[in-house]
């Protein structure tokens, strides 16, 4: 229990001034111009968790020459859990900067919002993390539990350097569990918590039906056309009920526990208002609401489709060569290597003789993630969050990938709680991101309590789960 | 009859010497930098026409800023037939120019054939024609019937001033049929004469499903994909034995005459010989042969199509908008405005709520043509081959679209008889374009006795067609 209140230390002049040091440190990690600013922002959270009273700080070099990332732990709290504590500090690049209202190095507040490069995404919500340890440390000398931090350098850059910096230092980060502060809330409006995430995949492919491009006039109705072709195999893979007609697609999939539905249907959600502000209209699985699709649900997306004459005027051509890429969203239960293998089967049966089919490009196949619904840190999160917003939070998914949590599952064996106080609707990737200066106090708030209830439980709790 | 015998006239040297300053004049109609070519290429023909006894030479300007045709007339034959002779002056540009193994405008013989740019297409036709003319003249010091000569400077750039040139001299060009030294013979080992060519006609159509590009983790599964519309629509477009699907499409089609159909199927002709060439299948309609379905058998074709991302690797996007660009062959019968407003009512039906279909680029829309199976133009000229090269033609037809002759019909009331010596495979267009030496020798000799034919004809033979 806490000797003095962790929140009455903590100073929000002082913590928003060192956060616009930090935001000033131009770490985008895509851009090799940038590595001054990389090198600036390890330097500042070097001194930042030095000052807290981490200890064995250090850089992971994942050894193919990307950005290190930051280390650093205190573990003075044995027969206490041990959470590994994730964020990242490198940032989006600015560019188109003539879009920007603000300088976007320079953090600036307007209307209850604080404006830079990198605050929402994620330097705000790892800098909140980082007060709430230190507000504990400060009242009590000490943290509730063990903490290791791991602060990566190449988020942004699709973490290139991870998988080996998290299987090269196996001993290092073991931990019980991660608590990450990376992932938005969905909306700003909803006290809620993610619980998991769609995995994804997926490939080019290429159909060839002749040697050339051939005139529409001298051969036109006798010979096979590659964009016909392509498009009955693209319209093939859909029913018209909007399921995905792979055989065996659906086969393994769960849908979430009873909890997380009840949540789900619990949400004020307008899909059509939601569409409309898009210029769409509601579409999917008949059986499902559109929040199932975005959560619940795997999908199939062709991302781009390309052959033939695309000039200005017309040709009177008939293409030999169709191109197509496609991208699946998985859900829990779905085996990314058995849906690859059976996509590709299925996909190449609706290719008649004639055709000839090529795959490449393969990418991703991360699986679906998902929160054990009774495990001890989720549900430590959620009372943190219904102790300091007085709400119980509702439990929502995001549909896009976060590849984060398998590899940590792979490669460590543990699962991950995001647990940020940023927004979905804060520009990250995009000119004039920002931060809901509402989020900071919120998030320190949340943070501490959490910390306290986590310190609360034993490593037994998360053998358990 | 002939006073003496009009191919004892043919001085083949002289003939060659005087392709070959022709072929000398620059002409390529598409490149204002090629402009003296063109006028060079007009002096030749008009000194030449000159020359032969034709007499009202002028040139002929359809006002809207192209090169004017050439016209030239010998009508002292009343109570004969008036034929409009028609050939074109302009050719294709040379590039590229290192692929050429002679000079383009250099005439070059090489193992029996005549290189140079526009020696097929149409500089040699049109030469042999004029020489047949002129052999004539020189026997008999006249026509065997009344002739008017248009040589067109535009037919390689689409022909835009040919219908205000025809629309505008109707008095000046009316004439009792077409006899055109134009088009190309399909194959080089068969006696054979161009009866028909399709027509064509084609739009875009560009399909939306939402305001911009959607992320497809955020949004998959929940929104309708521009590129999944594009294939059903385009997949629906052809049914499974390949037939189009557009309601009343083949309503009005009429299939050729009986002695046209069997001379079709009296072709020595191997489809899958002719498809292994270019590295295609046979396909098609499973009703008809190869060859009905080049020449007898409307088509649809996608000629382009493309949405969303094409670039290196992946990008997990929701394309808001697809393009396709689709053209049609169609055939005796079909009334182009009919298909077209049908083709659009159809593809509107199968764009479902939520994606806005737009229609755009409309091109051609020119009816096929097909010549009166029992005109004397057209009995003539096969008379005049089975005479000159001891076998009887068959009746075949092209796949291509040749406006000329729908042009014609519908401005000056007439048919078009196509009567050329040059064959398809002689890379027009193309680099090292040829002329067969034995086409000059066979050519001049078919039209000699042509020209012997149509005089024993009346223009009441040509008020009965």
């Amino acid at each position: 229990m806490s000797a003095s209140n962790p929140i009455d230390q903590h100073n929000r002049d002082q913590f928003l001034d060192e956060l616009k040091t930090y935001l000033a440190c131009q770490s985008v990690s895509t851009d090799p111009a940038f590595r001054s600013g990389m090198d600036a922002a390890r330097a500042f959270l070097t001194e930042l968790l030095n000052e807290i009273g981490f200890g064995n700080i250090q850089e992971l070099d994942g050894g193919v020459g990307g950005h290190n990332a930051l280390y650093g732990e205190w573990l003075k709290k044995p027969g206490k859990p041990t959470l590994l504590v994730y964020g990242h500090y490198d940032v989006q690049p600015p560019d188109p900067l003539d879009q920007w209202i603000s300088e976007p190095f320079d953090m600036t507040e307007r209307d209850g919002r604080l404006y830079a490069r990198g605050i929402s995404d994620d330097k705000g919500p790892t800098m909140i993390a980082l007060e709430a340890l230190r507000c504990h440390m400060r009242a009590n000398n000490e943290l509730p539990f063990n903490v290791k931090i791991l602060l990566e350098g190449e988020e942004e850059t699709g973490s290139p350097s991870l998988p080996n910096i998290l299987s090269q230092n196996k001993d290092l980060l073991k931990a019980d569990a991660i608590l990450s502060a990376d992932g938005a809330r969905w909306r700003a409006d909803l006290t809620a918590i993610n619980v998991g995430s769609r995995g994804n995949g997926g490939f080019e492919i290429s159909l060839k039906t002749a040697d050339l491009d051939l005139h529409s006039g001298r051969y036109g109705g006798a010979v096979p056309n590659a964009l016909h072709e392509m498009a009955r195999v693209i319209a093939a893979l859909h029913d018209a009920d909007n399921r995905i007609t792979i055989p065996g697609f659906y086969d393994d999939v769960i849908m979430p526990d009873a909890k997380t539905e009840a949540d789900l249907h619990a949400i004020d959600f307008d899909g059509v208002a939601w569409t409309d502000t898009i210029g769409a209209v509601e579409h999917g699985e008949s059986d499902f609401t559109t929040l199932q699709r975005l959560w619940d649900r795997p999908t199939l997306e062709v991302n781009g489709m390309w052959g033939g004459y695309q000039g200005a005027g017309s040709k009177t051509v008939i293409p030999n060569e169709a191109h197509a890429k496609i991208t699946m969203r998985l859900v829990p239960g779905q085996d990314p290597e058995k849906i690859r293998e059976s996509s590709k089967t299925y996909i190449q049966s609706l290719c008649p003789e004639g055709v000839q089919l090529t795959f490449s490009g393969d990418r991703g196949w991360t699986k679906a993630y998902a929160v054990p619904p009774r495990h001890p840190l989720l549900l430590a999160a959620e009372q943190a969050l219904e102790d300091t917003l007085e709400e119980k939070p509702l439990r929502v998914r995001v549909g896009a990938t976060l590849p984060l949590s398998d590899l940590v599952r792979n490669t460590l064996g543990i699962d991950t709680v995001m647990f940020s106080f940023s927004t979905a609707d804060e520009q990250f990737h995009a000119p004039n991101e920002f931060l809901r200066l509402s989020a900071v106090d919120d998030g320190v708030a949340a943070w501490i309590r959490l910390l306290d209830l986590i310190g609360e439980q034993t490593p037994a709790d998360y053998r358990a789960a």
